[in-house]
């Protein structure tokens, strides 16, 4: 039998252990039964910090929105070429997949069965769009191919982002955020060949 | 009530089934039940093809990882320049993608809790290893860079080709196979950037 722990929680610790248990178990696969014993407080002291699990997946899936979107309103992204600021864009958003990884990881998973997760997913749309504009933007400039149809160009730009979702562990011994950022812009715009 | 089907199944059209059912609901969360009803026809149905779900995903699993391994048995994968055979693999990794979707979503998707998923993530590792080497042999042959480290570009090359299992529909209007590879090579290769 395990005693409840006090009530020691802000909504910010809070957050932290129920994104792990969406994570685990996913967003629909876990109750607010689940959150309890996993955050070691009763049903009613999460109740008194959140009106439920849904407000829990909106607190937590808005970090990573307003990560991502934040980078998109730094002056780097605002001004200059559209290459640059497509570069700078791509290397802050291994920053803060880095720095924000258990919210983005929830963020990319999300499905859509609630009103909050439609949200999130229109949010994450509309950030795709703006990436996706800023490339097309970069061809129209004549600093990116045009062999590379745009969408698809975003689309695999995004992949090699996102999947860090799946293989990036801060605490484990390995590349950190600015090696893998400076890898990804390498990569994504120089390419790997070396040249001739 | 839905009348159950008669039993016009072989072992492939049944595969084809459980593996929709598994990656809807996940391998954990799929029971002969699901399987069952998904195709409409009773348990013992199923199992006068096979002896039970594992089974099924050893099938599933097995037809992603003889497609993927099968590239490396490829003339073009075995002689020639690193560079070269790296290139083909990474075009055939996208056509085994484009036409084995849902058996390389499902093995991308396996966790590891039974024999068979531990297995697979062996092979898969396995497979990861073999296009690391032919990486590493570009670097030393002196066609692709060395300062992007090559077990980051192998993830990054990796994360890009196995987006597609979130975002191809082979259904939808759009870029087919080999337009798809043509812009994996291009974009990890020879970068997004014009050359100067």
């Amino acid at each position: 039998m395990t005693t409840a722990r006090r009530d020691t929680y802000t909504p910010e610790t809070l957050l932290a252990v129920a994104v792990q248990i969406f994570i685990e178990r996913g967003y629909d696969g876990t109750s607010m039964e689940h959150l309890s014993k996993a955050a070691g407080i009763s049903k009613s002291s999460i109740y008194h910090h959140v009106a439920g699990k849904e407000e829990l997946l909106r607190r937590a899936v808005s970090r990573a929105i307003d990560g991502l979107f934040g980078i998109l309103e730094e002056p780097e992204a605002r001004e200059g070429r559209a290459v640059e600021r497509l570069e700078h864009v791509t290397r802050r958003m291994v920053g803060v997949l880095t720095t924000e990884l258990p919210y983005v990881t929830l963020l990319l998973r999300v499905r859509g069965n609630t009103e909050t997760e439609r949200w999130a997913m229109d949010r994450r749309r509309d950030f795709d769009h703006r990436v996706a504009d800023l490339l097309k933007a970069a061809i129209a400039e004549g600093d990116l191919r045009d062999d590379v149809e745009a969408r698809l160009a975003t689309r695999l730009l995004f992949g090699m982002i996102n999947s860090l979702v799946e293989w990036f562990r801060p605490e484990a011994r390995g590349a950190d955020g600015a090696e893998i950022a400076d890898a990804v812009v390498q990569l994504a715009f120089r390419g790997l060949r070396v040249e001739d």
